[in-house]
């Protein structure tokens, strides 16, 4: 007999064509297609005629789904179809809580395979030109969350702004002030800091700054989640940097 | 006048259907090709017939070409052809040079375009079935290089080995009883760690441990870079970590 099979495929960042190909592969095959908020809705145009296609979709702090339902939803129609697939904006096991809904697939014999999706993580800041690490500036990245599951921020954020590392912050936006006098009290407000909203879409957005101005120019320019915030003095790299910041600067 | 187009292309960690489908159309563009040790070569069969196909890579110790030359070569290229493509293993600005090879070639009046790449940093642990993340274990990640340029251990990695944070280490092979020295000293010596090396090829090894016992694990089985090591509790969700662990600790 043959089994079920499941897909968790990671979409990447927002632009279509930074899926893998063998996440493309699984799309055109799959006979159900699950997706999320974050995942590009312009994938759903590889799926097979025919495909059921179901949104899922939650943002913070308007949960279309619980992710209970979305895990009963999943096997409710793994018992139903050939082909399952589980679409995630970024890379399924970023914070996406991808790992549960395996882990919750693994009780029963499903053949499951999960498919990297470029993060959002390193491929944003790259398409900005704007490198991690690099050679004599940075040897480490540090990669947290804003947003933990007492609403408060992450203890590992006190520590990252102690260190050398860049500090690559997701689902943080609603906490930037936070973050941003976490720095200054570590005495580095004047840290080169960049916010990327919906980076890869034709609605991006890129803010520059410093961490001492970064939270007044993010206000003014209505910047919105979801974004990343990267802290680092590889952002000092960005080309538009010295301009726009010397801009809020001596305006 | 039409500019030469350069493309810096991640391959992805190795298996070749991890690319993007950006990356791919690239490929499939591209006049000339210049790839790495890192980049499978599998990847080649997709340039269009009578693409100039040029082998620059380099390994830890066995250098083809330094980085001048390579961005030497990218130059002279691209003066003489319409399309030059530099595909570079995982993704190109995570420890790949990506960057310094840009900023080379914006000296010149190209039309550069950058294509992320899976890195291995997020790919090789998804595909082992263990997230970075995980609520209740793990809030961050943290990546750090093993190797610097001064061949010392990267003081960032004494820091992350008093973090709360899942430790990834590219480039640490040969510094691995350092590395495991480092957290031993902190009181770490039962953390869980996972070495993965040719991650996503049929070449592919993995191995399971504790920080006390991996190097002597290591030795054994005659793993060998490229590699990346993960040390974090999320480790321990590996589906053959208690079994494999186990073995180890009573045998």
């Amino acid at each position: 007999m043959k089994s079920t099979k499941i897909s968790i495929v990671g979409a990447g960042p927002g632009d279509p064509e930074l899926i893998t190909l063998k996440g493309l592969k699984a799309l055109q095959a799959a006979d159900v297609i699950l997706y999320d908020a974050l995942a590009n809705n312009a994938l759903l145009d590889y799926a097979k005629s025919g495909a059921k296609l179901i949104y899922v979709g939650k943002r913070c702090g308007s949960h279309s789904l619980k992710q209970a339902d979305i895990n009963g939803l999943i096997l409710r129609m793994a018992l139903k179809y050939d082909h399952v697939l589980r679409l995630k904006g970024g890379d399924p096991f970023i914070f996406g809580r991808g790992h549960e809904e395996l882990v919750h697939l693994s009780k029963f014999d499903f053949d499951i395979e999960i498919i990297p999706g470029i993060s959002s993580v390193t491929g944003l800041p790259l398409l900005q030109h704007v490198p991690l690490t690099r050679r004599n500036i940075s040897e480490s990245f540090w990669v947290c969350t804003g947003t933990t599951k007492n609403h408060q921020l992450s203890s590992d954020i006190l520590l990252a702004a102690k260190s050398k590392a860049t500090v690559v912050i997701l689902m943080g936006m609603r906490k930037l002030k936070e973050i941003c006098d976490v720095f200054i009290s570590e005495g580095r407000s004047i840290l080169p800091i960049m916010i990327i909203s919906n980076g890869s879409t034709p609605s991006e957005k890129v803010i520059l700054g410093s961490v001492s101005d970064i939270y007044e120019k993010a206000t003014t320019s209505g910047i919105k989640a979801p974004g990343i915030i990267i802290l680092g003095d590889t952002v000092s790299l960005h080309p538009e940097f010295i301009h726009q910041h010397a801009i809020a600067t001596w305006a």
